[in-house]
């Protein structure tokens, strides 16, 4: 058994919502020590990094309850449980931005914050994208904003962009960029 | 006024933790109607990027409850409220890893999941690296791990590497070697 783990006691269910379930569980520490662990469930969410033939990435600018202000994301949505991640990221790609992409490539996944949430961010990179009709869900109030390398990392600068998954995408097509080159 | 802001038109506290507080709003949506939002309020947090003088990242291993493994991350830790975030990642770097950092930078920080969270990071980047005796707290287990920028990202392939911070931190990384050469 791995030196670390940490072993379940007693597990609580807090609140089940319509975006997170929280969950309280009782541990026993690798030491013997009992502690407790805070859980926010989540069924994962997908973002799609889409470059234009101009040269611009696509993002949507989105005000964000929980941080009472607007800031500028690369599109994304969450998963419905069971669903396929890259049909999701066509689809919020194409309902916030009105863009299709003819191929949507994997590049990463990860935990957005694994101390406290389960949730699993994929990451796509969309290619040969083509104009459509924007067509946000009723409660989603987005606008699309395009933005060259430069202007991005001035965006994250200014703390407009200041979100994970769109910083590690800047990066990511900075590296494209530099690689490229 | 902002087109896209969502009013709060009543918030109530469902769960208060030690690392996390669950709040749930009902909000008027910019086109009149009515919704719910689920928020997590957390105080942030701070993560560091140590490079080694032997060009090696400084990761430590450790067990996430959320996900019911292992994975490798860098250095990182929860902010006390008005706690100075440079002071919590020098204190977090020496704890996890034993390696105190004669300068710290900021780089970048950002919302880990803006869609739920207002979880918000600073990520440090660390130089002048002395090595001392690491020193976690009594209920952190955690294993110090130095890897190359090539390892790394195998690690990331494997999935080892899984998290939104330590992602980042690898493409910012990649980044710098790509620019300095």
């Amino acid at each position: 058994m791995s030196r670390l783990k940490e072993q379940t006691i007693r597990s609580e269910t807090i609140f089940e919502g319509r975006v997170i379930r929280v969950q309280l569980d009782e541990v026993r520490l690798p030491n013997g020590k009992t502690s407790t662990r805070e859980l926010v469930k989540h069924t994962g969410a997908v973002s799609v990094m889409a470059v234009t033939k101009e040269g611009k990435m696509v993002f949507v600018r989105q005000y964000r309850k929980p941080l009472d202000k607007e800031i500028l994301e690369i599109p994304a949505g969450k998963l419905e449980p069971g669903e396929d991640p890259k049909e999701c990221a066509a689809r919020e790609l194409e309902e916030e931005t009105g863009y299709r992409a003819q191929n949507l490539k994997p590049i990463v996944s990860f935990y957005t914050s694994p101390g406290f949430a389960d949730e699993l961010l994929h990451l796509y990179e969309a290619t040969g994208l083509s104009e459509g009709e924007a067509n946000p869900d009723s409660d989603e109030f987005v606008e699309r904003v395009e933005l060259t390398l430069e202007e991005a990392f001035q965006a994250m600068e200014s703390g407009e962009i200041a979100d994970a998954k769109t910083v590690a995408a800047l990066y990511i097509w900075h590296n494209r960029v530099l690689t490229e080159k």
